[in-house]
């Protein structure tokens, strides 16, 4: 549709994430339109970001220096460790203010069909951390689809012989919905983890 | 939320048109994952759109040459102009293939409130473009809103005064719309230019 560059930059920012075309479009006429500097630090800041934002050697979350913030808090209580698929579900439970645990970011939950097992995972490096006993409980906290449900069957199985006691996240109706909305199978889980007043 | 560069990152895309809180989030972590090749091209394309992308010498649409592709077109009808305030416009009826003439990109409509008056616009580019008498109409197609009616009845009254025939886009119900669901102004403006049949 248009020429050369501005082409290159609509196509480049519709390749990202829940932008469609009109929105690159949108977006690189918004680029044109902004003052050199202004443009600049977008691109520092991209720049930035692939520089300097890595993995926690501990936990795998990210974080600008070895440890992340978490790991390097001393007031976290380091006897139970909180497991999730990605960096944003660490942060999604912090906004929770619920756990004051540790985490470990697997980096994704098993799944075969795109050949990710165990071994593409940050597995190894849970059990090390396991090792000296100083972990009481395992909170599996990975997604509550088919994926997250056999990445912590899995885990849980590990733990086993380990022996270290592993729990999961309950499931059930979301706060705040309506009952008569939630699907079959939430409202089935509802059920079998209904607790006794 | 996140630290340092992450959510630097986050802040820069979050300024984006469109681009909200969370889709700014869910950007910064594909870039994260994404090969460093990858957001080089992204970068490259930032930097690139802003030194090659210019305005046509000529007419103010976009171009990464003095003339733009329409004004370099000697097919194109050099008799008829279209002023239009951006060069999203010109795009837009290109897709029509309905007009075979010149564009004016004025650069935005005349708003008072916000201190943009004629001179912050190309009025006096389109003016001496009309000069020699090769234009034997202008088609004002601002936007049907309160600045681009004020610019369109503005540019009438100049064209008037230079003897430059002026014509203005039909109002009125848009094509594959529920005549039950137009607005009252839009229904109004089909009503005062019904045709006879």
């Amino acid at each position: 549709m248009y020429d050369g560059a501005l082409q290159d930059l609509i196509d480049e920012l519709g390749m990202l994430p829940g932008v469609g075309p009109k929105s690159a479009q949108r977006i690189a006429f918004h680029i044109l339109d902004q003052d050199q500097t202004e443009v600049d630090r977008l691109i520092a800041a991209l720049k930035a970001v692939k520089v300097k934002v890595h993995h926690c050697e501990t936990c795998g979350n990210l974080s600008e220096n070895d440890q992340c913030r978490i790991c390097a808090d001393p007031r976290r209580d380091n006897s139970i460790i909180c497991v999730v698929e990605q960096a944003q579900d660490v942060q999604a439970i912090e906004r929770t203010h619920a756990f004051r645990g540790l985490y470990h970011v697997l980096g994704g939950a098993i799944d075969p069909i795109r050949g990710i097992g165990p071994d593409q995972l940050r597995v190894k490096g849970l059990l090390q951390r396991l090792a000296d006993g100083t972990v009481k409980e395992v909170v599996i906290a990975t997604d509550p689809n088919i994926e997250g449900e056999a990445t912590a069957t899995y885990l849980a199985r590990m733990l086993e012989t380990m022996a270290v006691p592993a729990s999961r996240l309950a499931l059930g109706l979301p706060v705040g919905g309506d009952l008569e909305y939630a699907d079959e199978i939430t409202l089935g889980r509802a059920f079998e983890g209904r607790r006794l007043l």
